[in-house]
């Protein structure tokens, strides 16, 4: 059912999520691609292609069914499941992530923690250890982690690149400032500083 | 010159400018459109109908100067400015953002710092004092403060969003997990956990 889908679709499958459950918790049942689009201020058009893409949805004239929409749209994105997380790097926009995942994202477990700086190691963040880098690696290289979160300097990218390389691990979360790459590997490269610019350009250029 | 930019195409400018200042580092004066989009693994004729929308830059077979196009793909961005920045939410990730801003971003300038929480108040970020509601609405509404960067919890975004409505503010970085409007304000809207759950999706699948 599932063909390919571009990068764009599956960025937005999270936000139709997102205003399903908006929806859901102000007792709506049913919603046309006409009135979620409206909401969400994207087409009803864009909508129906874009679910298509995962099959169909709703019938025509009735609309989608609020919770049953958001309940796929969780299934497709694969929040049916959990997925072990483990940090590199837990100085201050780990623990802001850290902290912002254990309050919201329920599907993430924090795992297992790293940081090369002795000051760090030994602390708890969310109830877990912040280990060193020998034992990390040996944790990591064991198996059992799912997604990695980066927040490294960009000069140890290329030497936690390659311990990720050997690695079990699915998918990498990378805030590092570098572009990662790895065959086999999921990963989001997460530049704060593109969207800071982006409405920097929005600014000096208004409508 | 500048016609309608899609969203899409100045998200692309941010990444294009970063890729040519690693260019330059290692000392490359000329790059064409096929070696650049190589090397951020995009088609050359996307690059240049990206550019294109911003006049010519580069000749037909002569490829683009590294350094001018850097410097002009920043003017384009509004970085031959600065901008004067203030953080309501001192917490965690507003204390992360503005650590990463001070480390990286030279253009934004902390000016004002504002959290509700009393045992925040009076303290000291990156040189600046945080300070309570009230004395902060002050001196917002002053005017000088060109962006806000929001990192409170989703229940004080409608009461923040009236009051940015009433300032002089042009951006607003909105990391507050809910979806902001305001009429003739420039705003991202983060939700870090949609591109969490768009990597969760490509975990599961896989090319």
């Amino acid at each position: 059912m599932v063909n390919y889908v571009s990068d764009a679709v599956v960025k937005r499958l999270p936000r139709y999520r997102r205003f399903l459950k908006d929806l859901k918790e102000q007792g709506v049942d049913k919603v046309s691609s006409k009135q979620l689009g409206e909401i969400m201020d994207v087409t009803a058009s864009q909508i129906r292609q874009d679910l298509n893409h995962f099959g169909g949805f709703g019938q025509q004239g009735y609309g989608y069914g609020v919770e049953e929409l958001g309940v796929r749209l969780g299934e497709i994105l694969g929040l049916d499941k959990t997925y072990n997380m483990a940090f590199i790097g837990c100085g201050r926009l780990g623990g802001a992530l850290i902290n912002y995942i254990v309050a919201n994202e329920p599907n993430y477990k924090i795992a297992a923690l790293c940081d090369i700086r002795p000051e760090l190691q030994g602390k708890q963040i969310a109830g877990v250890t912040v280990m060193g880098e020998e034992e990390f690696n040996q944790k990591l290289l064991a198996g059992g982690i799912d997604i990695v979160v980066l927040t490294i300097p960009a000069d140890q990218a290329e030497r936690v690149s390659d311990l990720l390389a050997r690695s079990s691990v699915k998918g990498i979360w990378n805030f590092s400032m570098t572009e990662m790459v790895i065959k086999g590997k999921s990963i989001i490269n997460m530049h704060l500083s593109d969207s800071l610019q982006a409405l920097t350009y929005y600014i000096n250029h208004p409508d």
